[in-house]
């Protein structure tokens, strides 16, 4: 079962969205339009980031921090990677 | 027939990749490779949109900036707002 | 004389939170609050981007999408690298 | 002392160029000059925003984790607005 609001429930949303801007390139059109429509899909997939790294800074990042220097650091390094590949 | 490079085919690399999101988040997949791929997929749409504006700015802008003053205006006020929803 | 809500203003305005912003490090101040002031920054740079963007579409590109082809075609392409950049 | 590289003194390079950007409306400058100028002035203040992030979570977020599940769960959601914000 898939819960309303959860990431995989946006995703799939998004999906529906995504095919919504294929079928406006192929039927031409204005292109305005499609290009609300796809940042629309951008700003979806960006809130399922979001709850992904909640996600991951609770559990994947709580248990390295507890763990070796290299397995903080690693996690450390690993956000920084997404949050630098946003700007 | 589908051009390659065109924004057709990319978007349909696009949905395939978010297809691969959706199947990674189904089978719990390690966050960070989730979120680079979300990423992924977020960077090919934003190059579709630099496509699909540099059409628009070369036909349609092109026309209404020909046409009247109310035509121009309104031309460049959905430019701006789609610059805007970028920010 | 610098009008109210014009670039030069918000440019102003911007500098004067940017200098809280060194302030705040060289006070090592809380990480969060320095963050949450630097987007406050980039924001309002945007706001201004927007502003000098619609500005250059009403004059520069008006005239040059009535010039030469080559004129065209030179206001389009860096108008769409200033789009790109901002992804 | 500022030790090249650091957020400081990125930052003070950052304002360096934000003064040539109110130099350059001040002086009317090509709008496309003045754009790219100003999007170096955000890209460079990013690159500070993943530096202090990455001190963020090296110390505080790591002390966080391992004091109370308030204190944790206070410092994600801080991370999450900072992340949220750049979308």
């Amino acid at each position: 079962m898939i819960t309303k609001g959860s990431p995989l429930h946006r995703l799939q949303i998004a999906r529906g969205h995504l095919d919504r801007v294929i079928h406006m390139v192929q039927q031409d059109e204005y292109c305005i339009d499609i290009l609300t429509q796809s940042q629309a899909v951008q700003s979806a997939l960006r809130e399922v980031d979001a709850i992904v790294l909640e996600n991951h800074l609770s559990h994947c990042v709580v248990d390295a921090v507890k763990g070796s220097q290299d397995d903080k650091d690693k996690a450390i390094s690993e956000v920084i990677k997404v949050f630098k590949k946003k700007a």
